[in-house]
């Protein structure tokens, strides 16, 4: 094993905590032969055995007695490096990185599939909910319609704190923080970057085509109001922080996308609250499954690893039967986010005169775009004394393009204010 | 593959629909070789090659050519002799076959073991849901402190109808089998054996120890009426027929049992609607996890029976490695119901006479259970004209068995109705 964070000492602790199940569960005895830390002096809270300890990965790689590689160190260096050894020497590696597979995924599986060797990856996306294992195995003979997920948990904590107690995003993050569910630089969590690294394994697997980062398109949450959840709730949504990956049989094409988006209150995700993830997984066999539970932290992490630990030592010698990443169509397209299609909510400032609605309105018209719900929400007077209302629209299902090109002439207007906010209302049909 | 049924045409069809897909995941040719019927004649909707067909299920143990055994025959006669036989002849089996697994799970289960040749069964509780392979492998590290599930479609479909539109049971049974929801004997459905087989299973499995159906308690939802799903929702609460499965670490022994049972509106499975089974699986390293989607029915049924096939041919040739059903504890003790705790909602009919509460109250507390709420039903008389209402108490945490010797007294006084109604209020802490 390389790495002794937080996952990794989950890793070390579970081991020795769960032995006895493990080993009669799995039915092959195995044994933690080295662990590979940056600084093997460094005092730690996991109780392990100095002589355990190195300071250079590149012993796991090659001592001859390790068969499988547990890589948990992180960030996308030494951890690529790592990888790539191992591989290269044909020892099977687990991982939890999903960084590491969102920006070189497509390079790793290829060389796991010439070299014959395998890369689990049960923990780089959904923590310890069993998506990957169940998309490799028992969903094996469904065609994906589509995965919609909840798969930042910090973001979720976040959104959930808006929704049930009304503060405001920077409330909402520093109560998250001070809970230690979110980091002193939230950036990656609350930016939706984590979620798509996620999105894009996710697709990887589903679609068996590689992606690479810059086809995915991201916005996070930063910009969404108490008054957002107000309306949501009002029309029967809430907000959510959603990734969306959608077949889309017509055009052969992927819509791949991470956003904030309207999710209907009958639909199981919009109970997902606090730190929860869930992902909603539909296959043209199975119908819609949704799989729940935590996303991340150190024991579910650990939990998605030692599986994966145990299915690498079971398929050690037999490594041609691994369902993990196989290519099996023609590469599919992704999608460019101004094709992509849904209803939307927009949340506009706007000074407050007369005419001013009817101006929007007819800007969104001209485009093509129909209106089917507008409010305007109580605002307070600026600087100057001037008052500023917000307006909601409810538009209904058109191209993010075209929505996109409306807005851009909609804010050339003095009167009205910075960017809008933007909600895509989500549908779940197919 | 025996039997070509529902579930049967629908691997018949997937197997030819996604055949290329299916290929290029799994990574093994393989071919239905035989396909065992009852009537080899007999018209039917799959468009299936006769050459395949026989009568005789003992052909498929029989022929060298077959590898793999599918046993989709239902029920538990031949179905029994034919994986028996499979087994005996070293041949893998996969079964969706719940009866067969509740009645001679730990007979087939050790001669599985004997032989080591696995017995996949992912299909025989919660259909589509990859819940067996789940435990069988991502989760493999965890001790499972609690299954709780909606594992009968049917029974859940009544119940939310009854929710909705406040119909009685009848009403919603009748709609339920009108769209083909439930069967015309629904017997097994509603009384919640059907759910009783799938619980015995995932006990089984979660507990490395045979269990045999006498163990398990079992009640169904046909005394529920509207009415208690209106108290249940000024207390926060729905009602849902609940698998309950939990490790108790202070006496080591398991609570086993199919309740219809109060679930708060803050947990998930309260959301879980219509035909739809969910099951909450707590881990003492992954925590809450839930797994969601359609437990029965032709194609979610059949995706599950191929993700079997599938993990079947891979582990052909190294049986050894399966992480199926493997007794790993010391036999777990089976709680008996009358040890088990929980809060209870009591609807009990009596006579519109003054003194009646105090008199039922007086027993209860004499019993030693305490009253959180009480609540007096409007009634309606009887056809002497004697007026007749319903009384609900919420009693606190008390074992069981007291709760059943303080109603078997109660029942004793001339001015109290039939059985009360009785449903148990669950707490999913642990």
């Amino acid at each position: 094993m390389a790495g002794l964070g937080t996952v990794g000492t989950g890793v070390y602790e579970t081991l020795c905590h769960n032995h006895e199940i493990l080993e009669a569960r799995a039915n092959i005895p195995f044994l933690l032969k080295k662990v590979a830390v940056k600084n093997p002096a460094k005092k730690r809270s996991a109780d392990i055995p100095g002589e355990l300890l190195t300071a250079r990965w590149e012993e796991l790689v090659e001592d001859p007695e390790i068969d499988i590689i547990i890589e948990l160190i992180g960030g996308t260096t030494d951890a690529h490096r790592l990888v790539r050894a191992a591989l290269e020497a044909r020892k099977p590696v687990v991982t939890g990185n999903k960084a590491l597979l969102a920006l070189f995924g497509a390079e790793l599986f290829r060389l796991s599939a010439e070299k014959g060797v395998p890369l689990y990856f049960e923990a780089s996306a959904g923590g310890g909910i069993p998506i990957i294992q169940s998309l490799q195995n028992s969903l094996i003979c469904n065609h994906i319609n589509s995965i919609i997920g909840i798969i930042n948990g910090t973001s979720n904590f976040i959104l959930t704190k808006m929704e049930q107690q009304g503060v405001p995003f920077e409330t909402a993050l520093k109560e998250a923080q001070r809970l230690g569910f979110a980091e002193a630089d939230p950036t990656l969590d609350v930016n939706g970057k984590d979620a798509a690294h996620k999105a894009l394994i996710l697709a990887m697997l589903a679609y068996g085509t590689p992606v690479t980062p810059d086809k995915i398109f991201v916005s996070g949450i930063e910009r969404i109001e108490p008054r957002d959840f107000e309306f949501a709730a009002k029309l029967g949504y809430t907000i959510k922080l959603l990734v969306v990956i959608r077949h889309h049989e017509e055009t052969d094409s992927i819509e791949l996308r991470v956003q904030p988006s309207f999710v209907p209150e009958t639909h199981l995700l919009s109970s997902v609250n606090g730190v929860f993830n869930a992902i909603a997984v539909n296959g043209d066999i199975v119908g819609e499954t949704i799989f729940y539970g935590r996303g991340a932290g150190k024991n579910p992490t650990a939990s998605a690893v030692i599986g994966d630990v145990v299915t690498a030592m079971r398929e050690l010698h037999h490594p041609e039967h691994h369902t993990g990443f196989h290519p099996y169509a023609k590469p599919l397209r992704i999608m460019h986010i101004n094709e992509t299609k849904s209803p939307c909510y927009l949340r506009i400032r706007v000074m407050d005169r007369p005419g001013i609605i009817a101006e929007i309105a007819g800007i969104l018209a001209w485009h093509g775009i129909s209106i089917s719900a507008t409010n305007t929400l109580d605002g307070e007077p600026d600087a100057g004394g001037v008052m500023w209302n917000d307006l909601v629209f409810i538009v209904h299902t058109c191209p993010w393009g075209r929505l996109q090109a409306a807005l851009a002439e909609i804010a050339k207007n003095p009167d009205i204010g910075s960017d809008p906010a933007v909600i895509r209302i989500e549908k779940f049909h197919h």
